[in-house]
């Protein structure tokens, strides 16, 4: 394959590139050559000269592949286990106990069912948390690198367990973190995942930091999510989980932070002075009772924010459109006021920004010297999307996840009129369904 | 037809009831005779006996149709029309100038795809205000008798222009209530729908009230929605909108109200007295900035809630798993409490729950002697509804819109395999773009 470009030419199409100032070409073109943009604009004649192939796209929207900044895919059989659920009986009496039994081939098939769902619903980039314990991440990573999505896949550093155990988790983390640093056409990466400053010790936080420093990573943990955290780190350590954060370096590596909801001024004025990026999950702040992040405040701030799902157990669904959606919609009756986070702006986050959050500014955005991750939608036959115009209002207010027709990574088809290619649905699908029994 | 009973027994299926029980029947049968449910349970072969179809629904979920007890749905073809603006601007620059150019094509048209996007996302009931301006409603009610769709249609009272101009309008919205107060073969009603405190003098409200005692009616109408309506209401009246009403007599006749998102306990008390219904519009209250209607404040005084999507220009779509998914998420965060609004409660007001609130207890749930309105959803191609669990959870926080396979309505097939009996589809479609390129 190497030395032959392949150049593939997009056609008859409205292109929402969601670059900066938010181009839309309606009948325009794009050129991809291999796995990059080489033209996004309007139809040009003269650049469809020694095209491989032309790719009448009849009418369809193309956009940017969605960016999932925090989720845990190894979750995904865990959907629908204990909802409606304080998090202390959710954790104690659901959740844990069946991640106690888990193995490699339940987290496999919770990898590729949560693959299968995120591409199929228009995610093409996606960050993500795991628990390490009792399962094969080589054999996992290898499963995640077949299906041919780009993220970020961290191995959760805890600080439970005897000593030895702490030291073995931290010792599989850093392995795993250098050895899947540039996995899979370089299409999959990792950061180093402190869980949270409350599952981990001081300690293991600063092995995290000297881990991503020596190796040039970026930082994935949990912060911030509840009252009850603010009140728990306070109490054992005398500072707010950012200030607590800060002051052990965590923030002097890259890093990205779930949740965020409860954060003041100057925690935010920190959070920009240390460019550290907050992966902002709705539905799974509203579903756990945690409450609403205030996204216009750490916009405001200068603070890059992207959005995520959290896993299907607290979710339910990977959807996200719906999540970007339920983002847009919340700042907008918190504030009391409609025009706060509009489309554009919320479409970005979870998009180009969002992108951007998690290090993978070389996707995001439909642009020349991009990668070419994009999904279509054909509107005209979706009542929902009518009547059809070409307007970012569409996209965020009214699609859902099920619109997505084709998806696109690295220029490669990964899912063609709602199939997907890399993955057997039918197998994954009886598969989860007959481990599920198994644990249950 | 008349005289012949035509018995359908449908079995291989795993009914949710929606009953006040939540029962759930895995594997049972549910027997149609004609309109009516007059059997529901376990598989019974005696009671297969004499039934003119068995229908196996192999594997898929049943459960009631869903009820919007707050829609517009003459403004379907403004979806998109101003999205992310404060209201005042919404409406005089966008909405009214749109509105002012309405013929009965356009009204007719987007009546039915409003009601295509509804019974395929799984509504079988709705209750709508439309407002009567430019077009003639007897044909709109015509065509919507044809969709099959249940519900109530209101003629919108408003008190503006001349004092003939309002006259006629009452004289109007008199003649269409009592026509079509008993319509298409019962599946259709009408309410008196005067449109707010705001938009309507004491004397209509008053003319509303003499109206519906008349001919036994149901009042709907916007109120409490902002909290600009209750400062304006007070300045004008010396009262709050629900204490102003109520002096009126608006509330000696069933009311539902709309919104009812900035309520007192006070005003909680007087709806629970006068058995006042609200129509809760979680995605519309957060899209214009009105803010969060408190649910668990007015369930826990009794109050009967019902779900509802209000139009798609403020939604923008009228997907009503969405929508109650929305409303359970939003007490939880609201309350930081996850265990609010759990799924069987949140699913009950989008059913069960919500025809009660529009006097339509003869649907909204699977129990004998109900009306036959029911929908299919097949969970086992889905992959955001694995693993398949009989689960309610699923279907409030994982199920969307666009998995309803088949619906039903009075007994009869509207719906089958996600294709509109009812309604030309594409012919919808094809008027819809080329109506609104006429009005923009």
């Amino acid at each position: 394959m190497e030395g032959i470009m392949m150049k593939t030419i997009y056609v008859n199409a409205t292109f929402f590139t969601m670059d900066k100032e938010n181009h839309i070409f309606e009948n325009g073109m794009m050129v991809v050559e291999d796995q990059l943009i080489s033209y996004i604009g309007e139809r040009s004649d003269e650049l469809m000269v020694g095209a491989d192939q032309v790719v009448d796209l009849a009418g369809k929207w193309v956009m940017p592949g969605l960016v999932n900044t925090h989720s845990h895919i190894l979750m995904t059989l865990l959907r629908g286990i204990g909802d409606d659920m304080l998090l202390k009986p959710w954790l104690e009496t659901k959740i844990w106990p069946i991640e106690s039994q888990y193995t490699t081939e339940i987290a496999s098939v919770s990898a590729q069912l949560g693959i299968l769902e995120m591409v199929k619903s228009g995610t093409t980039t996606f960050s993500d948390m795991f628990n390490p314990n009792g399962i094969d991440s080589n054999v996992v990573m290898e499963t995640i690198g077949e299906t041919g999505i780009r993220g970020a896949f961290s191995y959760s550093i805890f600080s439970f367990g005897t000593e030895e155990q702490q030291k073995a988790n931290i010792k599989g983390a850093e392995e795993f973190s250098k050895k899947y640093k540039m996995f899979a056409d370089g299409r999959l990466t990792t950061m180093v995942a402190p869980h949270s400053p409350y599952a981990c010790t001081p300690e293991a936080l600063m092995e995290c930091v000297r881990i991503a420093k020596e190796n040039d990573l970026m930082m994935h943990i949990h912060v911030s999510e509840t009252d009850y955290e603010i009140q728990d780190i306070l109490t054992r350590y005398g500072n707010r989980p950012v200030e607590h954060l800060r002051k052990l370096g965590v923030f002097d590596q890259p890093t990205v932070m779930a949740h965020g909801v409860v954060l003041n001024d100057e925690e935010r004025a920190i959070l920009k002075q240390y460019d550290v990026r907050v992966a902002h999950n709705p539905i799974s702040n509203l579903k756990l009772g945690s409450g609403v992040a205030d996204v216009v405040s750490l916009l405001d701030a200068g603070i890059i924010v992207g959005i995520a799902t959290d896993s299907t157990a607290s979710n339910n669904n990977l959807d996200m459109f719906e999540e970007v959606r339920t983002a847009a919609l919340l700042q907008k009756g918190m504030y009391k006021d409609a025009t706060k986070l509009p489309a554009q702006t919320a479409l970005a986050l979870a998009t180009r920004v969002g992108a951007e959050a998690i290090g993978m500014g070389h996707t995001g955005s439909l642009e020349a010297n991009k990668k070419a991750d994009f999904i279509t939608i054909y509107p005209y036959d979706k009542e929902h999307l009518q009547p059809v115009s070409a307007a970012y209002s569409h996209l965020l207010y009214a699609a859902r996840g099920s619109d997505v027709c084709d998806v696109f990574i690295d220029g490669k088809t990964i899912v063609k009129d709602r199939k997907c290619l890399t993955i057997d649905e039918e197998k994954v699908i009886a598969e989860v369904n007959r481990l599920q029994k198994s644990l249950v």
